[in-house]
This record gives C-alpha cells, sequence and structure tokens, in this order.
C-alpha cells in the first residue's frame, strides 16, 4: 500500500482551458472532456459560473474520526436546480494506471439565498456551466488511495 | 438570435490586476473600472476576500425547468454586513457592442456562522474588498444572451 | 498611522506551490511554509481541498458599522469534521517589519449538505489539504493595519 506524506512542491501554470458546458451535460463528462481534448494531465479549476441539478454530495458526519469509516460518510441527492456558487477542485493522473482522477467540491444557492455544499459525486449542468481550467505543467504529483479517508489523495512521487 | 453551443478553448493567463476597494465603493463599479483602466477585454477572478453590504441577489427556484420563467427567477435583498467568503465570476465581451459584461456568484458569511449566497445583481464595499483578476488573452470568446436563461451567456465565434 | 487607499495595480503570476497537508496539521502553520520554503512573498490561493477541524472563525455582527467595534466581531468555533468547500485568500508582507501576513476565509460542509463559513482564525487538517498557491512577481502590494477594521489589509506603497 501506498504511505501518504506531506510535501511541498514547485510547478508551473501552462494554458487555460475554457468551456461552456450545456443543459443536460454531466459536469464530470464535461471537465473529463476538457481535459482529455487539450492532452492536460494535471490541472485545477481556476473558475465556475452557472447552475446545476440533480446534484449528489457524500459529506463526513460530524463527530467522525480518522480513519473515516463508511457509515460516517453521508450521500444527500438533490434535485435542484441551485445556482452553482463554488466549484473547487483538482485533477491529477491515478498512480496506478494514468487516469485522471477529478475531486470536487460544489456550494450551490437556492432561491431562498441559503446555500447548501460537499464532496461531489454527481451533477447536470441546468442552464450553463462556464469553466475554466488551469493545466499544471511540471509535477510529478499523482493521486492514490488513502487508507485513512477511503478517497483518492495527492501523493508525489 | 445566436444559437449558444458547447464549446473547449485553448488561451492563456496574461497578467494579473490587484485592486482594493474602499468601503461604500460598488462592487461591479470597481471590477469594471479594474478591467478598463487596463485594457482588459477578457478575465476572471482568481481571488477575491473582504466585507459587502446592501447586496442584491436573483436566483433560480427549485424545481424551475429550462426555458427559465421570470416568476422562476427570485430576487433577494439584504442588508448585511457579510464576510465575502467567495466572489466567483467571469467577464468577456458582448457579442453585440464589445461592452464587458460581468457574471457574478457571490458567498456571504454571517456572525452566527451561515452562510448565503447567489447571482450576484448589486453590493457596496463594507470594509475592504482585495480582488485579483486574472486576464485571459488568445481567447475569441463572446457573451450573448440565451433564451433559455435569459442571461448572458459564453458564445465562442 | 498609515491611511489606506484604493489602489489597482498591474502583475505577474509566477510559480505555483503544490502542497499536500496531512491530518492535524495546523493549515496556518501549512500556508507559512509553503511561502516560505519557496521564498514566496505574495500569493494567493487558486484551489483548495480537502477536509478541516476545530476551526474558528470571526465574523462581522448585522448591522455593524464602519469603524467596526471589537463587540461587532464575533468568534466562532466549531469542531467538525468538516468538508473544505472554498478556501480564499491572499498573503502579502507587513508594512512593518515584512512577514507574511495571510488572510483567509473558509467555506465548510457538513454531513446534511447544510454550509457555514467565515474569517478563518485557526483550523487543523482532517483527512487532507490539497493547496495550490500562485506567486505574485512585479507587486508592490504590502499589508497594513486598518483602524476602520482592526485587520490587516491591502496598501500600495
Amino acid at each position: 500500500m501506498v504511505v501518504h506524506k506531506a510535501f511541498i512542491e514547485k510547478a508551473k501554470l501552462d494554458e487555460l482551458i475554457l468551456s461552456r458546458l450545456m443543459p443536460g451535460e454531466d459536469l464530470f463528462a464535461g471537465l473529463n472532456k476538457m481535459a482529455r481534448d487539450h492532452g492536460i494531465e494535471r490541472g485545477i479549476i481556476l473558475s465556475a459560473i452557472g447552475g446545476l441539478k440533480d446534484v449528489v454530495f457524500v459529506n463526513v458526519r460530524h463527530h467522525a474520526v480518522i480513519p473515516v469509516k463508511t457509515e460516517d460518510m453521508i450521500e444527500i441527492e438533490e434535485a435542484g436546480p441551485f445556482e452553482l456558487l463554488s466549484l473547487e477542485g483538482n485533477f491529477f493522473p491515478s498512480l496506478e494506471d494514468g487516469a485522471p482522477v477529478i475531486h470536487l467540491h460544489a456550494i450551490l444557492g437556492t432561491s431562498s439565498g441559503s446555500v447548501s455544499g460537499g464532496h461531489l459525486l454527481k451533477a447536470t449542468v441546468f442552464t450553463t456551466a462556464e469553466i475554466i481550467l488551469g493545466s499544471i505543467v511540471g509535477s510529478s504529483v499523482y493521486k492514490a488511495k488513502s487508507d485513512v479517508t477511503r478517497r483518492m489523495e495527492l501523493l508525489k512521487k
């Protein structure tokens, strides 16, 4: 098993990838396409704005401790639609097979002004999603599964 | 009428524009000034922190469907003041007249730790707004009105 | 005393600093280390994702006016753990002694999907914190204490 360690690495921002997704598109498929079509291996979301619906989050329960148990990860399903207020995330290649692993956290707004959010598992574009990715070059960071969180986390080779 | 389509475009980040807005300044006027004074046609908000008051949001109602009806867009007015927790957005020239069109989503915090947010129509700086814009070069993306959302959305020429 | 004024400054994004913090690490110590180890004087958080616990916020009270009184700044302590949904912030050298001053606003998610957030005073990494800083070059912006907000704010020399 891979042992995760803290690291600090210097890299460079290279190209920006701009995209506009259409109503009904799957958000994760759209992000994968942005990266794949331009051969981007590593990147971050620099800007995202639009609307989402049919959203699934999985968030950690209050008072959970590490290693996080499966029953401490709570799935939430919300139909929306919502304003997409914030989308944070990165994608790095899997240490195992090099496939891009996307980690996304979203914050959504409702018509009352109330807000919900979490670790995003699934989402569909409502009206539009205007996304700008920044590609990272000069990095040797990968993602590998952590036995502590059961998620794919950053690892420097 | 313009037909909106999905697109993916490669571009470059050019300069950063740093600004500190003062108490009482209009946020949109401040952002426009940042772009105009330095001749920035296209850009994104890379970082924003500070405080806002007298905020107006307009958010989509739960269970709305596209095309979004006017009565499904709900305006919310909040006096605050609030911590400015997140400001996502981009500006691109209008396809019609080239004037910059700013699209902003904000997330605000209160003294109880509760959070509200939405598509920003108006806001005044409370104490400070420290904003860093990134200018985009090599892009041929514009904004044009969508008949689906009644908002200005990204369009690649 | 220093008089704060609005400014607009052009600068450049230089290097990215990528880091993965470990469970139990102090978030502010981790960010300081990222900047110090690579000699970064000025920067912004471009991307952050992970989980936090033992969080302390201080937020402005509704209906507060400037100059903000001490009793209008409310401290909130939350044990969590939480999903780290958004981390906005910048660091610039203190005008007084050149030491880096970090200003952070965080938004956190719970297992119900509810969200809290504010001006961050303290936080501990729960499972991981994956942070990408962007360093800024060509800037002569500092931080100095404002008598209006009692916080360190941006100031152009």
